[in-house]
């Protein structure tokens, strides 16, 4: 059997880099390989994956193709993902075969809301409080933890809003665990938070780590709108904000980029929300801002090489091109920050369609 | 007959710019065409063509297989080359089908050091000495105008110091044309230039117009070596050599991305050197510099959509990666500046392999 190699050689230009999932975070990443001299080879289960578009191989597949993943891993260095909810037997499979990061349990973790928050209160991080709801009868001991109103949310497989109710009493609890189908739940406390930021940060295999300049986040019916650095995080809220990643990354002895999504309370604490094992779609404006872009450090940091400097040189305004937004390409192509479309085929409400970033002089802040 | 449509409507987003050539530029106009959502069809007559490995569609086949050429076209909204020796008779053949940028007089211009110099010359824009040798018997009276010592150049097809010979006298002269097999050539005065420098801007076909800062060049053995910006051009010079490049676009109605090499004299004066249309190896620094890259650039004013903003937020200094430089690659994995690698199949003398870029905080000249 090969060596699962989570301590691996680099991998040499010409190489070829796998990557799950063909969206936009796997065709940012597909051109960031290319700026190495690396290949992409794309394995997405839908045919017309924008990603597709930009990278040297690619397989049309489902992601539990065991014959399809073999085929891949065979032509890859080092593999990885843009999404967290791999199914955890494409891990198991692939892992064996060729370095994948980010690692299994990572990845397990992450699609765990309850795992998720559990993990982080074993490492003393703060959270929203939490309980898991497994049946109507947790409900009011959950909510005894909560308070209320408080938010239900199934543990796995939710984004952008989906699957998420918010509920004040018992009865609204049971009726929301009804709604999602009795699925194993989390209610979290609502966290009346002054405003959200991310940590987007990298860890290398021999414990490297940098930690790009934390952007403030505005979301808007759950999906990201906004995101500016610098943000209102003072100094020292901004060195907690890194030790919080860099704890969190060198418990799972994690490899590549990964988010922390942050509540910056009125008491000037920071709670952790959740933990993205990938790039972040807060982290598009480094891009720009930055010579070496999320986007690039990822693929540093999954083929072996070595990580870039996240130092920004600029401040930056990132705004986030949604649904119909889209349809209007022409007043989009005349704005003058820089524009990203990301090559989806159709417009769809709610659908993450391109983004633009604004830069302007570094403040002094 | 297709109207030519040099004054186009623009690419929609998820429509097709087909580029002649797949070396790096190629690669970096297409990795710049896919940040747009636009797709790149490449067709190249290498097999092994860098840019293969990033675009949508890929055609390998001569520049001249006019079936060939019509099936590519047929795909494309727009077209462009990567590089200036495109066969006259190619031009011809894409030209009514589809929109064709820079178009055949730019071309033509750009192909002929000669007909490049008189051109230049007849807008007043100031070059060096020159005069056409077609026969031996012409010797004398072109070495009475250079003076000597003077370079002779074959007209056509030169590039990185290929098919250029110093000559001090007529009989060096009259050697060195016969070891150009007597191709038409052109005698230049040496130039004795302070700094070398380049404008690199953009047109686009509603007369819109934009450069970049003006970066200083240093060539090594006729290769680019190293772009800096900014560079000891004065202000007042800055803008003369952004007037030279407007004056030159508009006289060609040039349409993309073209650089204008120049000298810098030791008594003030800016002498043009040549023309490339295309992106240009000076302009590398601009993917990390500026927000919009010569390479984004080129593709707006192809695709017929407005002009990016080309200005630099940061300092910068581009060094090419030549040849067996390349080998020693986790040395330039570990280069703290941003690394660019062409994905080139082998390591070559004199091969441009990749460069690096490194930013400063942009100084107040």
């Amino acid at each position: 059997m090969t060596t699962p190699a989570s301590r691996s050689s680099p991998v040499a230009p010409g190489g070829t880099i796998g990557i799950l999932g063909g969206g936009q975070l796997g065709r940012m990443l597909a051109l960031a390989a290319a700026r190495l001299g690396l290949k992409a080879h794309i394995f997405s289960d839908d045919a017309e994956a924008p990603a597709f578009q930009v990278c040297a191989a690619r397989t049309h597949g489902d992601y539990r193709d065991a014959s399809a993943l073999a085929v891949f891993a065979a032509t890859c260095d080092a593999i990885t993902y843009e999404f967290e909810n791999v199914p955890a037997e494409t891990v198991a499979q692939l892992a064996p075969l060729k370095p994948c990061h980010p690692n299994a349990r990572a990845l397990a973790i992450a699609q765990d809301r309850f795992d998720e928050k559990s993990f982080l209160r074993s490492l003393g991080i703060g959270t929203a409080e939490f309980a898991a709801v497994s049946s109507p009868a947790d409900a009011k001991a959950a909510l005894a933890r909560t308070g209320a109103p408080a938010i239900l949310k199934t543990r796995r497989l939710g984004y952008d809003g989906k699957g998420q109710a918010k509920v004040a009493n018992e009865g609204q609890l049971t009726a929301a665990f009804a709604s999602f189908k009795s699925a194993p739940s989390i209610l979290e406390s609502l966290v009346d938070f002054r405003f959200e930021a991310s940590v987007i940060a990298a860890r290398a295999a021999d414990g490297q780590f940098a930690a790009y300049d934390p952007p403030e986040n505005l979301h808007e019916h759950h999906i990201l709108r906004r995101s500016t650095v610098p943000s209102r995080l003072s100094e020292a809220q901004v060195r907690e904000a890194r030790d919080i990643a860099r704890r969190i990354a060198d418990a799972l002895d994690y490899v590549g980029v990964f988010a922390v999504e942050l509540f910056a309370t009125r008491d000037g604490a920071l709670l952790v929300n959740e933990i993205a094992p990938r790039v972040h779609n807060s982290g598009h404006w480094t891009l720009e801002a930055c010579a070496i872009s999320q986007f690039e450090q990822h693929i540093r940091a999954v083929a072996a090489w070595p990580l870039g400097d996240p130092v920004r040189h600029s401040d930056a305004v990132m705004e986030n091109i949604i649904g119909k937004e889209a349809a209007d390409w022409q007043a989009l192509a005349a704005h003058p920050g820089a524009l990203h479309l990301y090559g989806k085929p159709e417009i769809r409400p709610g659908r993450k369609m391109g983004h633009i970033t604004t830069l302007s002089p570094k403040s002094q802040r």
